[in-house]
């Protein structure tokens, strides 16, 4: 399997899964309508840490382009092979997204909220504040990419460091996940923004391109921060 | 032990543990009724879990029909145990639902809601719906067979590989279970349905066999395409 | 180390942990107040783990009656022993209880409700009925000796094990402690009972001593059934 | 990496995902506000278990006074370096709930309620009790210490017994952390407490200061039991 195809996969599943649980907290009639926040947090966990371990050898599953671009920052991943893994992270949770459309197809119609509807997909900031709301992404982006490389030097028995990057991935949800939603990952915000606007959803409204560049470029600088912050101590 | 008995008992532990949940969550009295989707989906996940590891190397540890048939279809089960297999967890199932009926015996005379009494034994969709039904139903069970055999590649110490497995349940139901109930597996369906029609459970209605085939059907197709897929790229 | 001192120690351990969970989500003012069944199922899968990983080479971590006699009777633990285990496990479950007391001690008398306290020490059924209570203490302890034997035959790396075993505490609590509570252990109930009597705490009521047979019997039968069927098959 | 740095930058993560959880179950408008106990105790429980990882073989991954004084006392730890690991801790606390500040910022002025505010960086009591909350807190550390001595005795593989620490700290907090917050570290409550305030955090009121001694002497108690337990037995 080539890097790409891992990544696209990885991705995908990422968004399945991640979506996924979105879907069945904010649409109506679904079983896990309201669910809470252990629900999100504790899907989002699983939903990168399942194609953590099905793609790690494949990819190195970065399956975000935050990490991918600090990663080849501080010359641990090649800069060559970056646009095609972006590229195949972005297609991935695109198609991601549109499996999520399908897995919840009885409940678009079901649901009135356009907001909610939107949210299944893409991150909106709880207070919008263009400030603030960036600057929670970089603190979640840079726990993120410093763990993860803080993890990668950690001695530990096969397969048990992809479950702890799984709980550093709760963490973050549960603890500074609130304010933004928790993006995180360009790729997590954009792909399912334009699978948004791009799929024939029953009843849905805009797909609030104002605020796609923050989740953007907030994780970008977070990663970047962090895997200098990494590379400078250890 | 033969891998019948294995998979007899491995089924019947799953669907005790399994549907012991949804009674505790959906009976009246009970000290965890409307626990939550969190209760309901961690107690399928480590239904799964526990047992797998108990019987793993005793059968395999299959417990559904839809993963046998996968593993049969991509030559990596023979197809001369399926029916062996099959009958066994459906007779697993059976018995499994039989001991949850045991298990909260005043409750069922306590609980007047029939739709309640026979969701704890076999899925009910959130919307009546037989082609998203289906669709949710593939994809929840493609993902299922999909990270099996992929964390089955994956160099894992002893033990841990069951543990993913058990995460890939709970995610499955945090993310994808919310529209169909999550059935992923016909013996899980099929089998409490027939000790829902045969028990002597107090008050209770009819089994809703109109809806009995979309969790069998469901996850047999769902099933193998996640296993064509993985064989295709793995 | 003796292993008394260590079946004591760990008694003490578990019940300090699991009546400290109950206290939290029963009493009056408490931060934790009525947080639910994962709460107190999570709390309950980690009281035992914890204790087993430290006293699990000293002693084997019984910490329970009714694990210790299926162990004799099945011949893989000494009679002689027995004995003395059950008086260290009853020891460590009062001092354990005493020590919850403590920690909960301005919220006693903040509680009115005289049910709710004695809660926090021992079990107490949904639906008061003899036969059914009996039943569900039998299957879930069933599944307790099971599982902790069939999980003993399984090839893991170190420590993982124990978690597995907290797993199966987790997931009888979710999906076969809702009836009555789940004791599955004679010293988890009657040894914080006889605390509940001795102790002085503010406006206590009477200690239930009509149930108190039930979650010693319960669990001693299915604590036996479960040992002659994993020997039986494995 | 000196000792010092890897102390101060744990400690800074452990308080910004602790006091990040409480910040976003207690803040107005947050997407996880009133989440819930489970969402804190996990929340918790991680903040401290990856940083563990990351630091542990650069310092031991203290990041709490009571466990760097107990293991000072019992010789496992030189006294020389007590005071600049605790001076370490307290720097990496304060720059946490700095952090934690940051992450939340437009969220300060959308909650009205002082005292929520200040539980984000430093604990209160259910019921203000000098003598019960001493208690609390001592019988919370001593768990704490003794457990974390305990399972380093144990045999694990490589990297779990630090999960095995995890599951310490949700526990404690999930059974004993109900009646006062459960400090159970003089870093986590005294740090915070100075940044509430220093920082220029919008409508706070006054930082409780005579409440602050007893999460600092209450730990240091409960620590000494605990590792002078520990020393006894094993």
């Amino acid at each position: 399997m080539s890097t790409f195809l891992a990544e696209f996969l990885g991705t995908m599943m990422l968004i399945l899964l991640g979506d996924g649980v979105v879907a069945g907290v904010a649409l109506n009639k679904s079983k896990a309508q309201n669910a809470g926040w252990i629900v999100v947090t504790a899907a989002w966990a699983c939903a990168v840490a399942v194609p953590a371990w099905i793609f790690g050898a494949a990819s190195g599953a970065h399956f975000n382009p935050a990490l991918t671009i600090a990663l080849a920052a501080i010359g641990k991943f090649s800069w060559a092979s970056v646009p095609g893994y972006i590229i195949a992270q972005m297609l991935g949770a695109i198609v991601g997204a549109a499996l999520v459309w399908l897995a919840y197809l009885p409940h678009w119609e079901a649901t009135e909220d356009k907001a909610a509807k939107l949210g299944v997909f893409c991150t909106a900031p709880a207070i919008r504040n263009t400030g603030g709301n960036l600057i929670t992404e970089i603190i979640g982006t840079f726990v993120l990419v410093f763990a993860i490389l803080g993890l990668g030097q950690v001695k530990m028995t096969d397969g048990l460091g992809t479950l702890a990057v799984g709980l550093v991935i709760l963490v973050i949800g549960l603890s500074l996940g609130a304010p933004t939603g928790y993006a995180i990952n360009p790729a997590r915000d954009l792909g399912p923004r334009i699978a948004h606007a791009i799929l024939p959803i029953a009843g849905k409204g805009d797909s609030d391109w104002g605020y796609a560049w923050i989740p953007v470029v907030g994780p970008i600088i977070g990663g970047l921060i962090g895997a200098f912050l990494f590379n400078g101590i250890f």
